[in-house]
């Protein structure tokens, strides 16, 4: 049972619970996690450089991905796999045969709650995916799954099942995830707010989803969480999570999944680097202007009736009136056809139960 | 200035704001509230036998309106306001000459903050209507013009304005508003948790609105905040504030108004008795599956321009689609259209620059 185990403790999920790190570092943060992950299996992608050999502290279960094996394992179909670029770790949740990823970036330490006790971030992740989501109805008391709460007069009795959770996006105390101009303009800006809630993002309704802190259920929703072309080569970076975010909730609403936001918080320790940023972000910045409302407006079809069908079909609405927004987006929507290729390669048997299962 | 004014102080809005009371007994309570509401102008709702006198503390600026003043203001439109039922409150939301109301029941009084100061839970409003909404989309720091928060990477630049908040959806703590089969087999659970934050519900979700803790700018949204035939000779209690919540949305919604929940508390002192509200809410809890559906698909036409036109293309859609569901709908599809007859009335220079601004 896990430390933080309380009345009704929560499960483990040890043998179902992959955890992906991207990094270009030594993993001496996993110190700090140790008493939260040691039990569990590491996926970590290295980026960058090959060559160079990532220190990870003794006693973690882990393998270690980096980019000549991305090449060896998915050959031409590396392609899709962004490089210098943490959009690398979605590598991770394609090669994991476990139900569960939970992805955190390599300068995320353990936060404490508002009575100082460590917080154990990937046992409320766990708390989060295994209870329902409510996106068809606002709960103004938050989770009403949760010890404490319920659901207030006037919620339909007919919706109190709520629906499967296939998400859940942590949040960040210290340094808050600002983009670059907003950085630039609040250097001192730190998320001081411990805002104890969870909630479900209502059907319809679009978030910005940052990778730093995000746990899934691989089974549910994985093969729409492909992180996107970015870094080497690519015009825009930092928009990696987002792209998956919009895409996720999109295919979410679509199957009827819910998408969880709020605890638990992890210490983001450094700001990165605004002008950096800014480079990788200023052509986001304009396009998004684009992509909202184009997400805000697709609809799928109802013989999309998998994961894998309903990417495909964004990938092509993606083709037909973003390509026009800039060519990337062409790029970008092939290298969406080569994921799903790629994912279901090397999960051939959750391939053929996802189909089978509608 | 308030006494809760910190480095940027709230407006007082001490001549822009009544506080609207519904009341059957002495209004002892507010003693508690006298250093927060003492300034403002109270509006007291007398509900039940109009020869019993309500006792206010020495102190408080007021006027109180028993059922023979209802009647006599009205005349024949006084059918369109509930009798032995808070949703007489409604009444002083239309004789209010003022631009924001404050609604509070007489079995609230000030909470605590972690910190164990009191909350001063008009200032909250206050704050909350003066500072934009966000519909379009969600932030998931919560609300970003709060100090200390902002919009984080990912959202859109061009949504950053907001949109004007027309309504304010504060909270309670002790005991949570539950209907009567949750207060049955929960009847000892007390809210104890604090969440630091107020949210914006999105565009196109539904929430259940309660008339505890409720504020709301009435030039923009007043003319919606109608509480429906409760009480005295209607088959149905307890969904007033519910009714109201569900019309003001959509129109808020397609008038591109923001909707906030969240901050501030209350303390809810009593619970009501479980099995008296069972027998007001029991049509209600059946007839709930049918109008969350009808208000989630409910659209509004082009020249819906003003929150009045809403409200009678409001009446229409409900006595053509929710007729059928009980005969109750026509008779209060037929006192929305009276509602806004008697609020056009008693607010004819309103009417008209509602029309004149669109």
């Amino acid at each position: 049972m896990a430390a933080e185990s309380r009345s009704s403790p929560t499960p483990l999920l040890k043998d179902q619970l992959d955890i992906v790190i991207p990094t270009i570092r030594n993993l001496d943060f996993l110190e700090m996690w140790r008493p939260f992950f040691q039990q569990y299996h590491l996926i970590i992608v290295q980026d960058g450089d090959p060559s160079k050999t990532i220190k990870v502290p003794e006693g973690f279960d882990y393998e270690l991905y980096n980019r000549n094996d991305i090449n060896r394992i998915l050959g031409p179909k590396a392609s899709c796999i962004s490089f210098k670029d943490s959009a690398c770790r979605c590598f991770g949740y394609m090669v994991s045969k476990k139900k569960y990823i939970y992805t955190i970036d390599d300068d995320c330490f353990v936060a404490k709650d508002p009575s100082g006790k460590d917080i154990n971030a990937l046992e409320q992740h766990i708390k989060n995916l295994l209870s329902p989501s409510t996106p068809l109805f606002f709960n103004t008391l938050y989770d009403p799954y949760r010890e404490g709460a319920d659901f207030v007069r006037g919620y339909p009795f007919s919706l109190r099942d709520g629906a499967p959770t296939a998400v859940s996006h942590g949040l960040w105390l210290n340094i808050p995830d600002y983009d670059a101009p907003t950085q630039l303009v609040k250097p001192l800006e730190r998320n001081t707010r411990y805002v104890d809630a969870v909630m479900t993002i209502p059907k319809g309704t679009l978030f910005p989803m940052c990778g730093m802190n995000l746990a899934f259920d691989r089974e549910l929703i994985g093969p729409a969480m492909y992180f996107g072309l970015m870094g080497d080569g690519q015009p825009i970076g930092r928009y990696d999570d987002m792209w998956a975010g919009w895409c996720t909730k999109v295919i979410c609403d679509h199957l009827g999944l819910g998408v969880k936001t709020g605890l638990p918080y992890i210490w983001h320790s450094k700001a990165s680097n605004p002008f950096v940023n800014l480079k990788k972000e200023y052509k986001g910045i304009f396009w998004q202007e684009e992509l909202i409302p184009f997400f805000q407006q697709a609809t799928l079809s109802k013989d999309c009736t998998t994961v894998q069908k309903c990417y495909i079909e964004l990938s092509k609405q993606v083709k037909a009136k973003l390509g026009k927004v800039d060519d990337y987006f062409n790029k970008l929507a092939d290298a969406m056809v080569t994921w799903i290729e790629a994912w279901d390669e090397l999960n051939p048997a959750a391939a053929t139960s996802n189909e089978a299962s509608k």
